[in-house]
């Protein structure tokens, strides 16, 4: 069966602030060594697997410009503009319905534009494996990833050991973030995994669950379909789209739906969920400093430090992010990255729009 | 008697990088909150004493312009511009035969243009003072700091406390920085004052002692003195200024001369010495930041923030020092800052002239 994949790539990120702004977020930014966006990364990490004319990329409207330039071989009407956000459900229904216009049925897979992998070979294996259950029936697949530690910012979903299908495991439920003390429990039971918002499965199963659980958006998304290739298409989007019920896929179709399954991924997955994964992505020099720039680094050790053609000098530091970019300087204590959500909501307040 | 004064600016201060450089040291810089610059502070505060015709400015050639443009009432004739720096002596004799040149004799005020004063009146009535003293016999003149901790950083200048000369003491020694054990003894004995490296003496009085300490020195102001207001003034100091014998007034007249007395200034003296005065001339806020530009706090305290239009978020940080300027950003632990030498350093060894 034909494979086909959906890149979402409409997230506004501002864990990466100042680098991210709402005009530049996270998937446009290269914060590897190699220079690549994370959605370049994204592309070409399945393009083994996938044609360029099968990958889609779903994005909001201001955002297309970025796309093109940043993924020149893809086909410009594979660039799926949302007029507005309205979360994961809506998302993946209007790629859904492009690729059941394009091809009748399809395998499809749905993949966040804006994490990392380190083993590509082992992430293709998981999506072939993937694929082979997704073909079968009526099934929905997800990856999740073996937890290291009792995460608190992911959603998890528990699955039953005892019901494989090759590599898979069939899924008890998908839960939304805990706090600490669940989370560990979580880790201690060994029957559940981290949500990484991959998912595969036949366009015409997920039309079909959306059909089932979400009518409306079903009903919405019939009018899209219907339209497009018309000269109608983009008013339908720009009419339709807005009113459609905003809700995630998780929510509105993974917590209720049947023949979910689940293949723990073991590729090496990072989510770069905020600056201090910049550790765990770029390489340190001997006194521990991750530097990227015009740097000087005087009796300083473990900081992390992006910048550009400006000169910083570090003196004595320990345990520091500096992020600089052209309007803007951050300065963070590690155990303070958290709090960078502060500034942004303090610019917010203020009304200082140029720096969001 | 007609009062002069020669404010010493050929300095190149190291200690403000980045805002400093080469180019702009610090006296050209304003680092109070009224915006003046340092030199600009010196001139004001002792205009209600000296008419701005008797004030002389000694700098390097370089700071020429800089020196016009801050102090546009100066008389252009009275910047003194050495060829090259050849330390105090010259730099003292330079003026001092300009000034006699000018008036036969007068008493004469030096002072260091980077320092600053907190309680104005009181210094201008220990300059007076200081005047009366002067103006009687051959008396050489200083003004002493009480200090209030043993720094290691500052010449000390020991006194007689029983030889009192209205409110001077007779100056037993000059002594170079002591180590921290020495400095401790200094301020235990209350008998040693630091040396604030401002002096007043009678024109004649100085000429006198370099001719007897330093007759070479004595001999190269003599031949530059009989150039001054001729077509021949400037080859003659370019010939003659640069084989000087490079001498500190300490060193070279302070420590052998006789009818020395010192005059205990309590008039709020700062040296502003390092990014660490900052603390003390700026007002922090209530987090204890001393902040100066385009800053967000968040979670942030005791730390020394200087910008400008671009914006700097610290979040999570306590006891830096951050200096942005256009083309270079510091940061600098507060307990380091002794260490921003070693950024100059590495910047003078990599041929980056361009920072300095």
């Amino acid at each position: 069966m034909k494979k086909t994949a959906l890149i979402m790539a409409g997230g506004r990120g501002e864990r990466f602030w100042p680098k991210s702004r709402k005009s530049l977020p996270k998937q446009f930014l290269s914060l590897t060594e190699d220079g690549r966006t994370m959605i370049q990364l994204t592309v070409e990490r399945i393009r083994p697997m996938i044609a360029m004319e099968d990958i889609f990329i779903s994005t909001n409207r201001g955002y297309r410009e970025l796309v093109l330039e940043q993924l020149p071989e893809l086909p410009p009407e594979n660039i799926l503009c949302e007029p507005v956000g309205r979360n994961t459900a809506p998302c993946i229904g209007l790629g859904a319905v492009h690729m059941a216009e394009k091809y009748e049925d399809a395998l499809m897979m749905v993949l966040p534009s804006d994490h990392l992998i380190k083993y590509n070979q082992m992430f293709l294996n998981a999506l072939k494996d993937g694929c082979k259950i997704a073909e079968q029936g009526e099934n929905l697949v997800t990856i999740g990833i073996t937890p290291d530690y009792p995460e608190t910012g992911y959603g998890y979903i528990k699955f039953r050991p005892d019901e494989a299908q090759g590599n898979a495991y069939a899924v008890d439920r998908f839960v939304e973030k805990p706090d600490i003390r669940t989370a560990k429990e979580y880790l201690e039971t060994e029957e559940y995994l981290w949500n990484s918002g991959m998912f595969i499965w036949k366009v015409s199963t997920i039309l079909q669950n959306i059909h089932k659980f979400l009518p409306n958006l079903y009903e919405g998304l019939h009018t899209i379909r219907a339209s497009i290739g018309t000269d109608k298409q983009e008013m339908t989007l720009e009419k339709v789209f807005p009113e459609l019920e905003s809700v995630s896929i998780d929510y509105g179709i993974m917590e209720k739906a049947q023949n979910i399954y689940i293949l723990p991924g073991v590729f090496g997955w990072d989510d770069v969920g905020s600056w201090l994964a910049v550790e765990r992505i770029q390489k340190s020099n001997e006194s521990g400093n991750v530097v990227k720039g015009n740097i000087i680094t005087i009796h300083s050790k473990n900081n992390i430090i992006q910048g550009g053609k400006k000169l910083i000098a570090a003196v004595g530091l320990e345990d520091l992010i500096i992020v600089d970019t052209e309007d803007a300087t951050l300065i963070c204590d590690k155990g303070s990255a958290p709090d960078i959500k502060m500034v942004l909501d303090n610019l917010k307040i203020c009304n200082r729009e140029e720096y969001l």
